[in-house]
């Protein structure tokens, strides 16, 4: 038809490319499932905790009902777990959906919001998708320049989104760094530091990020329980941010945006310590695995603070998506980055020591 | 703090309130939750059907993984029930999800958005969210006017929400009335047709919206799973529109924005016609069962088509909310409608019948 619907700025967005789910490779490439490897969307390679999937049980026979609304056990559980009252709480559909209520929230059209180049593929949709104007800074060594960042605020700026550690490259930024920036940022302008690799940091890297909540009003700090707490699957994340702040994103909050099971695993896996103390030791361990196969084959890498890593598999623009085409071929799911400006790298989730052999023997075959 | 975080038109918007979960209610008055009869928030009475609780299970091994973010296999079993391509799908995190994303999608500030009084909360809600304009249009019998409707687009009208059957009056617009107004409405606005309670409707109401998409390319049709499926607590919902007005909700969809196990549970409830049936034939015993109470204690209700009965409870403009209050305390959660306008009146949710004997009993208690 002739008659365009929506704003030029909605229709304008390229939507998230997901890695593809194995039984989509399965039926494209003729593929056992069972044999496939995942490696592509930065997933617990342990599973979902068994103290969530015990949680869960528990709250099936009232899945007729809504879910809690106002979430309050689990904000209970993660007040507790960072000691903030549950007022400066917002629950999201992941952490997917607290970014996206932050554009919505305080973005009108044609105001700005400043991200990094090859930080989250969401920044830019997001921004995009309130008819925002997003002001991209170029990285240093693949990671967040934070005094550009501060540089580049302009009056009409309503939001920055920072990653710590930073997806798809994996690089981080010290706490003393982040201070200073937000001693920078003028108070009309919100920063959205998205911790959803957080859990990875070794304990010398972690750093108090809710102080700063408590010092600035206009701090969002975004968690997700995607990644080290295993359960990508039901879509819980949160923010925490001072009461006023809060209070706005929860204006436009979905009501029922986390579902009831959702909320029940929630409060199970931040609770299970031990399972997370294990996804990190894990992670700590294929990080070695990989980068050593890494420096065995001469192929670059950007050092990783997440549960990925950002590799280089060739010289030429096209290096990326051939690589990852053969690796598909052979049963092996990674990320091609191409789409953040990086066609020469692959990024690739740490998986069980099994599954990281695996991809390395098929980036082997692939390469030689 | 003096500084005034994020537009006008958000920091007006009042959150959506949610029916009491029963826990609240119970914790509030110090109630058994056992004891507690919930019928506020159109819930199946029925819970979930079977086949679906069966279907999770399969899925649970794959809860660290994210979903798939195109919904293949839901799509799939949409497409099989309703006869449309894959593309003219949207999957939403319940209807309101879709609600919301048809407004993100089509609203600029300052554009306008035409609904009915006493039709549903989040119909301006999701026009405040994206700064739009509500014309509001007066109610005709506690439905919707058509003809009113049609003559108040105005030329920055984007978008017209329609329920049929209206929640929370329950009233039915029959098929004739809604082709009737779907040929008036411009090609450039878009309406939404919210069949929430469609599943309620009596076989000789029934009618082809589907063969409506076809014709009419601004016209979105949008389902639930939340009241006949018996999945609410999953957060399960759809619109069917043609491939272009489609592309358009699906670029600004959150890629997961339907969880795993809602999608496996949404695939087998819509395969499980014996439920579907079964919760009809209750639902219709049920509205038997209230209006004939209603009736007999002379209080006047809105004949409605859903799984719920508004019913005018006193005179004067703060009965609702005292006879919701009396009710409360005798562990019976209904809905108050002051919010609707409707501060007279009481929605009251079908039950199962001993739920509904127990509310007509507590009711009849607070009137005497």
């Amino acid at each position: 038809m002739s008659i365009q619907l929506g704003p030029d700025y909605v229709r304008a967005i390229a939507p998230y490319q997901a890695g593809k789910p194995i039984s989509e490779v399965a039926r494209e490439f003729g593929l056992d499932e069972a044999k496939i490897v995942k490696l592509a969307s930065n997933e617990n390679p342990l599973g979902m905790p068994e103290s969530a999937r015990r949680a869960m049980q528990a709250a099936f026979d009232e899945l007729a009902r809504y879910p809690d609304a106002n979430g309050f056990e689990l904000k209970q559980a993660i007040s507790a777990r960072y000691g903030v009252p549950q007022d400066w709480i917002t629950l999201g559909n992941g952490s997917n959906d607290i970014l996206e209520l932050a554009a919505h929230a305080l973005v009108q059209p044609g105001e700005s919001v400043v991200y990094a180049q090859y930080s989250f593929a969401v920044y830019p949709l997001a921004t995009q998708a309130v008819g925002g104007r997003g002001i991209v800074v170029a990285a240093k060594d693949y990671g967040h320049d934070l005094d550009a960042m501060a540089a580049a605020i302009a009056a009409d700026t309503r939001l920055v989104y920072i990653a710590n550690p930073n997806n798809p490259t994996g690089t981080f930024l010290p706490a003393e760094k982040i201070a200073a920036f937000l001693a920078r940022v003028p108070a009309n302008v919100v920063v959205v530091l998205d911790e959803a690799y957080n859990e990875y940091l070794a304990p010398e890297l972690q750093y108090d990020s809710i102080a700063w909540v408590r010092e600035y009003p206009n701090l969002i700090v975004s968690r997700t329980l995607s990644k080290a707490y295993g359960l990508a699957g039901l879509r819980v994340g949160f923010a925490i941010a001072q009461p006023p702040l809060t209070d706005l994103l929860n204006r436009i909050r979905q009501p029922f945006n986390v579902n009831s099971l959702a909320q029940a695993a929630a409060v199970a896996a931040l609770n299970d310590t031990e399972f997370l103390a294990r996804s990190a030791r894990l992670n700590a361990d294929g990080y070695r695995q990989l980068t050593a196969a890494f420096e065995a084959m001469g192929l670059e890498y950007v050092p990783s603070f997440g549960n990925f890593v950002l590799v280089r598999v060739g010289d030429d623009d096209g290096a990326g998506a051939r690589v990852n085409l053969a690796l598909l071929k052979q049963g092996v799911i990674v990320r091609p980055v191409a789409s953040y400006g990086l066609p020469q790298w692959l990024r690739i989730s740490i998986g069980l020591p099994e599954e990281n052999e695996a991809f390395i023997a098929a980036l082997k075959k692939v390469l030689s």
